[in-house]
């Protein structure tokens, strides 16, 4: 069912958050704790920014697990980023590929999902049908969270420019999760979609933990922000807010069993602004 | 471009064909003869009939070039088998992985093709448009050839049952190519599609030697058969039939310098059916 | 701590061991059930005779996981072979890499370990000392595994022909074990090396179950024997001894909870020989 | 036989040195100029250094070739590094596998060579055997350039601090060839080793344009440096020197076809210190 994390603050070197929490992502991908299957195996990716060099992000992904990865072990304590992504992959929808690793990247956007649509290939024909031709083509491999992705994008970008704001995001959200609800009911997929989604183009986050049918426990999704982050023995620590320095994690699961992790609330949105504010508010899906 | 190769015959040793001649095809994937750019170093794939134990192929794909891998080389002397083929691939349409890999499987049927259609992703959602629910689901990668294989086989199962014969394949191919050709006129594409492809059940082949335009010139494309096909020092042989052996390859390029190679003539297909006859006529499109 | 098995008898599909069962080595991989750290991720191989075609054994590696690997799901149905062995890895010594990865071949003879050796790389250079140059060189890997293979060859091979029999390789095996113990002890590793290894020439099989310090339980190994071999929804049996039907299974754990499987002695040799006679006998070391 | 490159200087951003000159090192992994065999597909490597983070460098390795990874494309033009360098692999000793990639790393030492030793098998053991026990598993490869550097290290390391400075280099590469000629000289190797070989910290490069045999011409070595490198259209240029810019370039094959590339001439040693001035100076092996 995959694990996603995110960072945006102070640039941090990415081992923090990777590598040295007890329960950090690497980790997870061999044990995962808030989840029923605990094996992430499927492949990872990693996807950063870098603002003094390329307005696009970095994606690093990969088909081989995350905690053998020589490459990722590699990077991680020599990147420095103000905001990184990084999700591990237990494959549902889709083969092991490249194509089918998270995070997902649309010009300086990046993506990723955790959670999944039963008997998703049924509603595949219609979510790509809506689709302008450059998102048609834009879709790579073959995984509900893609397709997803392509349709949020279509709402979008329909009729605007390149730049967007968190309102935009929350509304092409809106818009895609109904639009979703529908073609499932049309299908007669009864099963409900689990979508804990998240998108960021470096300077503000827009996160969703959600599920299609309300009687049921969407995925756990956590949010967690302070003046720094710091990770010692394994244990992480949000510190108090300082002059210079802040932070905002948005998890899968907690990365340590201390106390600074929030759970969000069912069928809402937490939203990350440049400011790195933090709002909590109902999808209206 | 890619090259491509099947046999069909007495029994052989895959590596009298892969590896043992002086332009085998893994020779090929380092420097192709025939064509303007020698390198197909993107991955490769084989498919083999095994008619005692399993009516549907086995296939092996890797996104690693041919030359290097490890266990194609560990295969190759030690499989015998009365139909393979084999494919190397020099990426044009869609990235270096598994999916984008030849040859394709359908069941009991296997598909690989040297070509390609430029400006293919125009003409993507049309091709897609008919397919049934079942072969618009089959499609896991992103290359033409692996979606015209889909319209293929599309035209070839419409109302009928899963046993095909020679005559099915021809006509569902004359169908695709016309197909292909109207809505390559639709989108504005003018540069020639170049289409030689190859079918087989185990039993029998169906290739064609195709470019959409007839003033250009296809990519080449050989058979030759015989009593026993041999390889010694590098020089391949097609031995006079006797009592008991047969065999007919179908080629990109020659293997050796030898002249038991015959060019397939522009837009023709030839088949190739269980007794081994060999025929050759105009491709109807 | 890797999980392996081996096969030979009636020729089987590789499926019936491979997948079949419930508790199938690929569901080892992902799951394993008896050892403490139940993941066996990290690469895998296969090797298999094909004794028409070729006197040397085919083998089949990656260092993917053995759950999602496209290839070996596509062999597994369809190859039938008298003789299989195969291993899912857990790395311990030495990175993921095919060099790494089980079985490791030296011209006819196929052998595979699991457990392990503390420390090894105290020992390592003891254990190359007296290699004969061309042992020296056949080591591609890291791993304690093909070291210790390596030194069981150079015991093996040591003033004799290729042609080996049951007898030399037990010796061999015993010199190997007192020679690690007395490396062991000269470099003062003190953690007991656990040795359940396996060696096959496609016409007998070899397997030691083995801890050095003789106070500590070693890891588990099995062996199976009857008539046939055969697996329904999950469940696999031994089918009482036919005329024309034979079949022994070695297995680091029961492939299903039925009965059929005996556990090995602490610190013997179980072996097999052409006609399928199982023995089981101390191993002096 | 490999290229190789390396640079250091004003901090660039990998692509222009990486893809976009014409003869840039990626176009070299399908199509090297100045070379008998063209193709480079058999891996590569690359590694920067990022003073402000971390005092050992970043390596990032792939047994996929360098033209169709999607990571290498992907990071090229997001990362901004005083000092890189990198390789791309055409296998001749050593399996293609990430622990035989280029470049290795010691601590804070990267290091990488093109070129190679004939039977190099003959001499493995007589070089491992001076080594240090950490040395001798630092080892993970089989080729002859992780070997030599081994043994290079070796000397480079004895009796001293982990600081190092371009003296020390030089003389264990002096010392290293001395011994490499006498090793093959006790095995009647008598084929000339080609070693031209980069070892750098971060603050300076060592290296050499070296063949065992002065009667050979070794194979081509380029430096250049000036103010600043640029590249417009696939044409690179030096800019004069100015205030603040600095750059030099060592390259197995000139990027493009201008004038602002010197030969290093026969077995000299090429150095560059951390105020990136540039010495030419007879190699003493």
């Amino acid at each position: 069912m995959c694990r996603l994390l995110a960072y945006m603050g102070t640039p941090i070197v990415m081992d923090k958050i990777l590598y040295q929490p007890k329960n950090s992502l690497v980790n997870q991908s061999i044990n995962a704790r808030e989840i029923e299957e605990p094996l992430n195996g499927d492949g990872f990716g990693i996807g950063w920014y870098v603002p003094d060099v390329n307005n696009e992000p970095v994606t690093f992904v990969s088909v081989n697990p995350a905690w053998s990865n020589r490459n990722l072990k590699n990077l991680a304590p020599k990147i420095r980023t103000p905001c990184m992504i990084a999700h591990v992959r237990a494959a549902s929808v889709g083969e092991v590929s490249e194509s089918n690793c998270h995070p997902f990247q649309y010009k300086n956007l990046l993506m990723m999902h955790n959670g999944g649509v039963e008997n998703f290939e049924r509603i595949k024909r219609k979510i790509r049908q809506p689709l302008s031709d450059e998102l048609y083509n834009w879709i790579k491999g073959q995984t509900d969270s893609e397709h997803i992705f392509a349709y949020f994008l279509n709402e979008l970008l329909a009729g605007q420019t390149d730049i967007v704001n968190i309102e935009q995001v929350i509304q092409a959200f809106e818009k895609t999760f109904r639009a979703l609800s529908r073609m499932m009911k049309e299908e007669g997929i009864t099963e409900p979609a689990y979508l804990n989604m998240l998108v960021t183009n470096g300077l503000f986050f827009v996160a969703t933990r959600y599920v299609s049918d309300p009687k049921e426990e969407p995925l756990t999704l956590y949010h967690s922000e302070g003046g720094r982050y710091t990770v010692e023995d394994g244990i992480s620590q949000m510190v108090a807010p300082a002059d210079d320095d802040q932070a905002v994690l948005v998890v899968s699961e907690k990365l340590t069993d201390d106390k600074h992790w929030t759970l969000i609330p069912t069928n809402h949105f937490v939203t990350v602004d440049a400011a790195l504010n933090v709002k909590i508010r109902p999808i209206q899906a």
